[in-house]
């Protein structure tokens, strides 16, 4: 019998939308208020989904304790508090889109979750936006 | 990579569900409270799902900026604050249940989102009832 | 020991914010879109709230259930999958404004009340809006 | 036409993760905290989905008053207010874990919903906690 | 100038309200659901607020992280994955209703806030069953 | 008759907290992560409150179109999608903390609502962080 676990976790970051390599007239027209050089952050949400087989002996697919503490080590301690641009080695050359995050998140947890289950990322950006990566 | 974005959205409207071509008996049966003939109402929150790659150039899927604009255009500003039965043609011969309203809005968005994408809609009629629809 | 109990209910309704002894006009400019002739509606999310000693047999302010009750005899029953304008006769010369909505549950459920404690009403006519009335 | 038709539904119940057949150390590893030999608890919150044609002459998939008359006879009736080790027989052999108690809540709606529809359980065990099955 | 901080937490736990003095029918009468001799379980979310003058200096009326540590320390590592009839001796004689849940959580942390400051406790049994105690 | 109207926003920014007569030290032990020299960041809600007399002549208190047109100019077109230290000069001299946004968004709004009335602000730095400000 499979079954999900999810897990609900959450960071605070301050990013930018922004290519070097463009115009400060074609970034302002592509990003938008999310342009601006001086940053702006969001508090955001996290939820975090592991699909396996249901393990007779627990009852468990993941003991969520496991997950919750991967996610705090893997995730939260890298990102939380950080301004993304400048203090996360991965979005040097890449912008920090919640979607660009989302996949940065699942690269993340993948080695430390059995490959025999499936992984899913879904991250708040706000309230009202999110994204979903499940890694292809 | 493929990823999901997902934008949340509202609108509140009155409603009622009927088919004239049913005695006031059946309609009572079948409608419940439903069938009240002065209509009763809900706030619809509603959430777009959009999938397909990720730009390499921008990080996103689709810009949530355009996705919002495109759900004010064609969901809000037609259904919101309106009467479903009396003020939207769509229902003059179908009843504005949740599943058919999810249907419209799918319907009404479809033609405004890039076909390699996929689309889904969300709606919930209250925050313990909701409804979703992929398109097939 | 005095503390404060508080229970969430909810109904829904359609209204419309009208004066009929106003011009067209500025029934427009005053109430905008919720002037719609053919009515909209709402999820109203209700709570109620009563003040008083706590009940050393029970270790009660009052029995939540008695509360929920009341809610549901006065309030729900009343007022749920309704047309506020038409069915609730509260309304036929008064504009059903959360304000006033708030006033009309907070005065169909005072008698119901010991009078030694204090009653509070929040109505959320939408996540957004809310009001709350205390009797005063 | 297919859409899926989701109702939130909520019971509160006590439980203990616990094998009789394992030594009090490897129970404490295994289960920690939720090893409490005198049970802690939880508010399940409970999203019971079903996928299937939209009926044309309703425009319901099926009747949500009738989905959540089968979640409170079949779920809440037998779980609400109950030790889920002491006064639910499932669980006498098997631990309520949340991945088992939404395997048997599926198992209990199953044989109430139409074969031709598809069946999905989403259990919270905490705001930040929450496992889904789909029968398989 | 004055402001309040607030602060959410939350614990799982086990209890029954039940008079050992009073005669099985006056129990369920009186309790309900709630007087089951095995106990149910509830996620009680919890807001403490801390209301106080503005440090200059800081900006802050009382550092979050520190109402956080109290709260863990004080409240949470007391409470949560317990039993409240059993582990806690303070509900040997008393019944742990939402009510005098509150009262305890209060006079717990009473003592470690600055006299000058009021404090305020709220508790959430259900989503929608909470208490308010302000220690008088 | 007296009621409350409130209203929900939000906005994004980024901030940190320092001060540059303290020394490094000092500044890590006060202000912990929110210390960080490249800034955080988060997404902010508000609830902002009026309390007056109901209009007989409208049911309102105060139209919310009117409130929540104030909180865009006032509030969320100064601080959305901004750094508060660097874009916003109230904070040139002062901690963007949650209790000084609290005090600058009451500054911003008092001169626009009657003065009969009374406002208060609600806001929320992350979900479980929140600040309440009623000009005082």
């Amino acid at each position: 019998m499979k079954a999900t676990v999810s897990r609900k976790a959450h960071f605070n970051a301050a990013h930018r939308l922004h290519r070097s390599d463009w115009s400060d007239e074609k970034n302002t027209t592509v990003f938008g208020k999310c342009n601006n050089p001086n940053y702006h952050g969001h508090n955001y949400e996290l939820i975090v989904s592991v699909t396996g087989d249901i393990d007779p002996d627990t009852g468990f697919v993941i003991d969520v304790k496991i997950l919750s503490d991967l996610i705090k080590e893997h995730v939260e301690d890298v990102l939380d508090h950080k301004n993304l641009n400048l203090d996360v080695p991965y979005f040097e050359n890449r912008n920090p889109t919640a979607e660009n995050i989302a996949v940065v998140i699942w690269d993340k947890l993948r080695p430390y979750v059995d490959l025999k289950m499936d992984l899913e990322v879904i991250l708040f950006e706000t309230p009202r936006n999110f994204v979903t990566y499940k890694g292809k």
